[in-house]
Parts: structure tokens; C-alpha cells; sequence
């Protein structure tokens, strides 16, 4: 029976949560945010003035994270926080009975990934990363051409998180003061992170489109995974270049290697290769996604889309206008059509729109459970793998054998298993 | 002391090697061939041909290979045979004393390194592989770039062998008669390899250049060696597009994977990633040559040299031609402006030249016996890895320790291990 409107809590009101929570008000008449939490008043006063200025009530607001649990009222929980509470955060949803969304992001240990799963099974809610770039025109062209078979056999993905960081990342974390701390404002995960840890901390943008195209969970399981770290000297070095050689921040001796690159094989003989660059130079932010099969290719690298038998051409630079006028994914056919009409958020619009969807009609979610869990182990099977030299470690199956026969279980167009066209659902509730 | 002409004993005469004579023909009076060797009286005829119409004497003509190796005139010999008699030919070439370049190529088996090694350590006589690539103005502008610092502390290269090449593969071989065999051709060896064998076959032309910018066997070394393979679908597909489904190559299950991904660590902590990609649709050759340092990189996917703190650009695609005229290689300024008055064969010409400069002058040659050897190595250390699932292997130190303190050994302009610029010598030795 499909909800008039979904109420959400909301959790996690920081800088980026603030930004997604825009999108969610902007189409969406059919959802509500009754509760908002965060541990800092400061974040929750910006997320009030946010739901205020865009016409909504203000919500309630609570530091505490079980009450939003105990409301009878709310349908679906959005887990905005931080890396560190979030898998917790997510296993007392799914008992609390809420749909349960996460922002991206890997797991610290494998154990927390078991847990979720322990809480998925005993209760089958609804988990979904909001893994935003599985909705992004480039990967759901290829996604589309995929599943229509145009690549021929697919034997070989790659992608990474090419993206010059170092700025960003030390000036933020150096108006952070470590020993008070700062209200409202907190220390960037990736600087700690990259101090104590070196290890693939980031490869859901990539893999997660990379999943849907390969069918993984459905027929298809990831075997294997190798990774390999290069020295860490980037960091440093920028934060002497920008804060100064006599710098906190350029006297550490960062554990994270600069490019990490990961392999993971797959059952069905694919390769996938994943790189996190983070930390060196470089002019272009690049998610190099790229597919390949026996009758053509898609690499963002180029921003090429090639099929077999095409002139062959060296100085092949961006075709995409071209291709994707004839093989846009039909979801962004109709959000370019729409979109015209007025800003809103891409990426973090439908994502969220494909979660909502799902709690409104009483579907599964398009990035399930089990695709969510795999996506979140990435992180310690890499550390593990790195700690031994790049030997590879085995992935494991959170569908316990189900991904066998597993069919696609969102019939919507927000599914990524299949290309699904429903021209009875629209995309936007309302016609502003 | 130099001597005024080189002898040199030209063995092997197919289609590759003929290519390569022709370019060592001009603008190189100082060399001269009097005795070339093959099994192939057409393979003969074609390099006789060839040298008398290029105004040079006839030279003698042998099946034998020992046959070159007893003339006392001979100061160096070229092997451009298939891959299986490499190794044991260059083995004999030092053996008696011969300058000895080899053309690009792996072993088979670690152990025809090992026997390769001791020739040498035994003999001292020089060892070249004629790895072309090193002498390419792409990989020349990023050495020289690298040696002058600018690049800062490099922590991560890569490059691949990307070339779209089963139908030239298909058809040569197709024209083969595996039966009788032909006579001056022969089945290509990559088809014949990728029936039987499944590893990185060919790293050299990205691999060399990659060791020279890293200072392997220079105070640096490789450690492990991992790879990885998809599946093998390819050249059956291709088979059956270009052949017919019935064809003899279209049944065939070949065990070489379609992509082939390879990760080396190095005693310095930086990665190596090579890729092997010769059998799925792709719209241009690459060799992805990328260099990542702290202050800058360089990547031939985007023909783009950048330095920290130039403008971020997304849409950055290729400013070579700006940066050749910034940071070419001093060799290539010269071989460019001198090029210009006529052609001559490019990476081909430079890298004999290389060779031959170095028989001229009595010295080591810039690609010595340790880096031919450790670029021979790969393909066997890659198929283990493969074989164990992507378990890192031990790359062997054919230096034996010698690579914590090995100065580089060629004081000339063709010296690929810093940047040696000598006014004093000319690139060509006549005034055409």
C-alpha cells in the first residue's frame, strides 16, 4: 500500500547533511521531517533555519539519538553522521523497524559489517547506502548500455576517487582546534583518518555503480581483494607548502598511502581495479570510471563511449554530448527534461528520491542491504590486505549463498539491476 | 678508446627486425652489417635487399647463429628472433665477447634470467634490451622533468600496453598454415601465447621508462609483484566476428585474460601499476604513461604535464605541445630539430643508436644487463602470481645488492638514468 507521505528523521545535521537535506525539500512535498538530531545545537539550529526558510515546520530536535526511534510516527531514519557511529546507528534502526538510510562510507571492521547483517536477517527492514553516484548521468548511461547488452560480454571495471584533497581537507582541520574542539565544527574524517590508517577508505563512488553493472548480489559475487599503498608523502608535504614546514599538520608521519590501488576478482571472471587519490596534484577531478567488454567501452578517463567496429581514432577526446543524446539512462532523459525547469540537487536528489520512493511504496531499496554491506567491508578487507603485503584476502558473501538467484527487486525506475521504464510514476510529485 | 666504425652481426630478419635495419641504415655510416643470420632464405633476401638498396655491400648470409659469433670482426650482435631464442642467444652473444642488444620481450621461465645473469657477471660483456619506449619524447620529457626534481619525491607511476590488435593478430595468423608452416612468415607469437599462457607478456615498453624515472637498480629496487586477470573473451569474440563462428580461432579457449592488471612495490615505497590490454575494442593506442609526484604529474590517458599550484582544470585535455616546448628531453630538442631535415625511424633510431654509441665508445649501455634482465623477468613472475590467485611474489635483485650504490654507468646524451647534456656530441655522425 503505497504512503501519501513519509516521515523521516533526520540525523546528523553537519555541513554535508545540511546540503542533502536542501534537496530532499526541493520536488518533495510527499516527505516530511518531523525530528531532526544531532549531538551540537549549532547544527541543528542551521538544519531548523533550513527546513523554516523552505516553508516547512520547524521540527522537533533532540541530542539523543534512541528518541527519534521510539516515534511511532517516522517511517525512515537518514543516517548523515559520521563514519564512526553510523553501522550502530543503523543496526538500531532496522530493530526499531525503520527504513534506514546511510550516507556513503566503509566500515572500520569487518565485525560491524556482521552485526548490520545480523540485523538485516532478524528483521528484513530496508538498509540503503546512499550511494549517490550510482545515479550519476555518466554511470547510468553505461549502466543503461549495459543492460542492454551493447558492451557484449563485460570482463573488466575500474574506477577511483581521483581528487585533489590536501586544501581542503588541512585547512579545515587546522581551524579545528584539537584539544577544545570547536561547536558545531569538527575535525575532517579523512585527516584523522589518513594519520592512523592507510588503506582503499573510500571506493563507494566507483564501486558501487561498478556493482550494479556487473550484477554482484545478483548472480554475480566478488571473490577476492588485493591492495597495494605507495608511500604517504603528500600530505605532508602540502601541509608544508600551505600551513608551513614548522606545522602540526607537516610534522606527521601520515599512515595513508598516497594512491592506493585495489583489485577484487569476481565470480563470474571480471576484474575490478578501484584507486583512492586523495593527497597528490592534480588538475581534474576524475572518478575513471570505465567499462569494458567485447563489444565496446565507456572510460570517463577520455570521456569516451566506443563500440566496436567505430573508426579507431588517437585523438578521441569526450564524445559524451554525442552519446549521451543516444543512450542517456531514461531516469536522466526525464530528470535533463525536467531539470530545465529549475535547480535541484542531481545526484543527491535522486538517491534520496530512490530511497523515499522505496519507503513510500513498501519496496525494498534499489542499493540494498546486502549491496550496502559489501560496499562497507571495502575499507578493512583493504587494510588487511595492505597489512600483508597485498596478498589477496577473500570478500565475503553477506547473501549467504542468495546471490545465486537473486532477481533485481525494486521494479521502479530508480532500479539499477535492470532498466525498469514505468511512464505511470512520475519523478516529481508535484508540478512547480 | 672509440672506435671509428661498428660491426655489428644482424640476426633475425623478419617483418620487426627489417623495420628496425632500415632505420639503423640512416644517418649512421659509422655502422656497418657484413654478415646477417636467419632460418628463412626469404627473411634473408628481404634484409640483403634492403641493405644493397640502401648503397651498403652485400653482406654474408648464414643459417647458423654460431656461425656470427666466430668472427673476430664482429663487434656486437642484434637479436631480433622470436622470444624463445632470446635468451639463449644472447647467453652465447656474451659468451663470445659480443656487444649484445636484444629486442624487447620477456622471458619465459625465471631460470633463462638466472643463465642470462651469469653469462654476464662472468662475461661483464654489455647487455641491452632495445626498449624503444625509453627513448619516446613522451616518457624523455617525464625523465627529464623527474630528474631535474620538478616532479618532487615521485611516489606512484603507471603505464600499460592498451592496443587494440585482434584482427591484425587473426589475420596474420589465419594466413598461416600451422600444418606445413610458411616459409618467411611465421604464426605471431601473441596468438600462440595467449593460446597457452595468462600473464603480463609484455610490460617492457611501459616498465622500462617507469624504472628509469624510479632509479631501479639505481638505489632502488622492486620488492613484490602481484597480477590479476580477467576472464578471456576477446579474441574468441573477435575470432568469430572476423573469421566466422566455425573458424579454427573462434573455438579456441584461450587462458590469456583480456585485461591483465599488475601492481609492483618498490624498496623506496613507491607502486608500480602495469595493464595488458591487447584483446577488447578500443578507440586509440595508449600506453597511459603517468608519473605522480608531490609536486606535479604527468598522464598520457590526458596528454597533460601539471604542476602544483597551476589552475585546476576539468576539462583539461592535452597542453603536450606547451609543455614539449617547456620540458622536452635535450636528446629529443635535438633529435627534433634535426629530424626536420628528413625522416628517420624515431624511438627506433634513437634506441640503437643508443646501443651502438655505446659499442663505439667501449662503455656500458644505458639499458644495462640488470634492467634487461628485470624487465625479462616480469612475465614469468607475473604468470606465478596469477597461478596463486594474485599472491605477491619476490621480484629478484639481479644486481645482488649492487642497486644500493650503482652510479649511473653511461656519461652520454643517451644516458637514461639523470640528464646528461654533452655539446660536444652530435646525435648523427654525417652532415645529410
Amino acid at each position: 500500500m503505497m504512503k501519501k507521505t513519509v516521515k523521516i528523521a533526520y540525523v546528523g545535521c553537519g555541513g554535508r547533511a545540511c546540503w542533502v537535506l536542501q534537496d530532499c525539500l526541493r520536488h518533495m512535498k510527499d516527505v516530511e521531517f518531523p525530528i531532526i538530531c544531532d549531538i551540537r545545537d549549532r547544527a541543528l539550529d542551521r538544519a531548523t533555519e533550513l527546513l523554516v526558510e523552505m516553508g516547512r515546520p520547524a521540527p522537533k530536535r533532540t541530542h539523543h539519538y534512541e528518541e527519534v526511534l521510539k516515534d511511532p510516527e517516522i517511517d525512515a531514519v537518514m543516517i548523515m553522521t559520521g563514519w564512526e557511529d553510523r553501522a550502530e546507528m543503523a543496526e538500531k534502526a532496522l530493530r526499531a523497524g525503520k527504513y534506514t538510510a546511510i550516507e556513503v562510507g566503509c566500515a572500520f571492521e569487518l565485525s560491524e559489517c556482521f552485526r548490520l547483517l545480523e540485523a538485516y536477517e532478524e528483521t528484513k527492514v530496508p538498509l540503503m547506502m546512499l550511494e549517490n553516484c550510482c545515479y550519476s548521468r555518466r554511470e547510468m548511461m553505461a549502466l543503461n548500455v549495459a543492460k542492454k547488452g551493447l558492451f557484449g560480454e563485460i570482463v573488466h571495471c575500474e574506477g577511483g576517487y581521483h581528487h585533489h584533497l590536501p586544501a581542503e581537507d588541512l585547512l579545515r582541520d587546522e581551524n579545528y582546534d584539537r584539544i577544545k574542539g570547536v561547536e558545531g565544527e569538527k575535525s575532517h574524517y579523512r585527516i584523522q583518518s589518513y594519520i592512523h590508517r592507510n588503506c582503499e577508505q573510500y571506493p563507494t563512488h566507483e564501486l558501487g555503480p561498478i556493482m550494479k553493472i556487473l550484477g554482484i548480489n545478483r548472480g554475480n559475487k566478488m571473490l577476492t581483494l588485493s591492495s597495494f599503498a605507495s608511500k604517504a608523502r603528500g600530505l605532508k608535504d602540502a601541509a608544508g607548502k600551505i600551513l608551513g614546514k614548522d606545522n602540526y599538520y607537516a610534522n606527521i608521519d601520515y599512515k595513508q598511502g598516497d594512491i592506493i590501488n585495489t583489485v577484487i576478482t569476481c565470480q563470474n571472471g571480471e576484474t575490478i581495479r578501484l584507486c583512492l587519490d586523495t593527497t597528490l596534484p592534480r588538475p581534474f577531478y576524475s572518478r575513471n570510471f570505465t567499462v569494458r567488454g567485447v563489444d565496446g567501452m565507456y572510460t570517463e578517463e577520455r570521456r569516451v563511449l566506443y563500440f566496436d567496429g567505430m573508426e579507431e581514432q588517437a585523438d578521441l577526446f569526450d564524445n559524451e554530448e554525442e552519446m549521451f543524446a543516444k543512450y542517456d539512462h531514461p531516469l536522466h532523459e526525464e530528470y535533463v527534461r525536467l531539470g530545465e525547469r529549475g535547480g535541484h540537487g542531481g545526484i543527491d536528489w535522486l538517491v534520496c528520491r530512490a530511497f523515499i520512493e522505496s519507503v513510500k511504496n513498501g519496496t525494498n531499496t534499489p542499493i540494498d542491504a546486502y549491496d550496502t554491506l559489501a560496499l562497507m567491508a571495502i575499507a578493512p578487507l583493504s587494510e588487511a590486505s595492505i597489512a600483508q603485503g597485498g596478498a589477496p584476502v577473500q570478500v565475503p558473501d553477506f547473501t549467504r549463498g542468495k546471490w545465486m538467484h537473486r532477481e533485481p527487486i525494486v521494479k521502479s525506475k530508480y532500479c539499477l539491476d535492470e532498466v525498469i521504464v514505468d511512464e505511470s510514476v512520475k519523478i516529481f510529485d508535484e508540478d512547480e
